[in-house]
């Protein structure tokens, strides 16, 4: 069996992993793209957009990492897109274009019922509106004994973390203030929920921590 | 003139800066000594504390460089000891001994007056009742042109910094979750502070912060 893991998620020194007021033009909120920075400049990320170049330091090593053994992704509508409400924009496929770089089944909770749809490179979006607990049933059927990574945003791996269902979560920290937005860890005990294995890896960008219960 | 800083304070990766339960027994409350390991294992603190030994690294660097240029050193009562209300018991001292590690005037924020202190190696300790404005210009008197240092705790640098008084602040993020506690950057908003500038020194045991404004 696979784990059930957040990876390489970003979170600033004051604790938000997204700014506030998602919009098309800003796709992780205001300032969210100040959390990235350290992975933006990596080659890993940079040949993943297409373009040459890039660090090849420990940054690029853990998030060259992110992208292995995963056998589905998990995640919330609002990283998935800006649309809210019903799917009138049947048009929108993520923010990621054609060819998506999960290459995996990808499990998106919503509200909202909507058709599976199969984008290039073997990604395909599939739409969940009875909860993390399906979604998760879902994911391992498809996985193959990988790994299912819950992609994010906050609000959907702190329903994860509270529902006990993350074995292991690397975390990012970024030297930058956000000031305001969704805050990762407010009101969560990592303590109490058994993380107290902490791993500390630092690249040039950011601080990394992986986060395994005891 | 010095500076207003706040110097090696340490935090949790979920944000908290002392535990909970502040008693005798445990002066930085539940599993508050968590996040100071960092600083307990470098040869500043251990000499400090009349022991030999002691790593040399990076975070005792930092730890060491605390002391550089201190004129005077504001703290909460809570960092002062774990006795509350009136000073009944004159006799406490502070959690330091006869010969505390700040050899500077001290001043200590409470609602009680109390006469102030001559302890030995230079440091007294002077009790403000008039709030925290006060206590600065008090500090700046006898600071003799050197810094002055916010010593903690959170609710004590909370409240300096909302009063846009703090130049420079070193904050030291250590690998540990306390899951509950005194959030020291909690609804407060660095970025609109203009705490914009942020320089990143990673130490063996904790990654440090000098945060200083546009």
């Amino acid at each position: 069996m696979g784990k059930i893991l957040v990876k390489h998620f970003s979170i600033s020194i004051d604790g938000f992993g997204a700014g506030l007021s998602q919009s098309l033009e800003n796709p992780l909120g205001i300032y969210g793209t100040d959390l990235h920075k350290w992975a933006f400049v990596t080659k890993t990320f940079r040949t993943m957009i297409g373009e040459s170049g890039g660090t090849e330091g420990v940054d690029n090593g853990v998030f060259h990492n992110t992208f292995k053994n995963v056998g589905a992704v998990i995640m919330g509508r609002n990283m998935f897109g800006p649309i809210r409400g019903n799917w009138k924009d049947v048009e929108w496929k993520g923010w990621w274009g054609e060819n998506p770089p999960f290459h995996v089944p990808v499990f998106v909770l919503t509200h909202h019922e909507r058709e599976s749809m199969e984008m290039k490179g073997g990604t395909t979006f599939n739409f969940i509106t009875s909860g993390i607990k399906s979604a998760l049933e879902e994911a391992k059927k498809v996985a193959q004994g990988k790994d299912i990574v819950i992609g994010g945003g906050v609000s959907t791996i702190r329903q994860f973390l509270e529902a006990g269902y993350i074995d292991e979560m690397e975390i990012s920290l970024s030297p930058v203030f956000l000031g305001s937005g969704e805050n990762l860890f407010s009101g969560i005990d990592m303590r109490k929920l058994g993380f107290n294995k902490i791993v500390r890896t630092v690249g040039e960008g950011a601080t990394h921590f992986v986060l395994t219960r005891d």
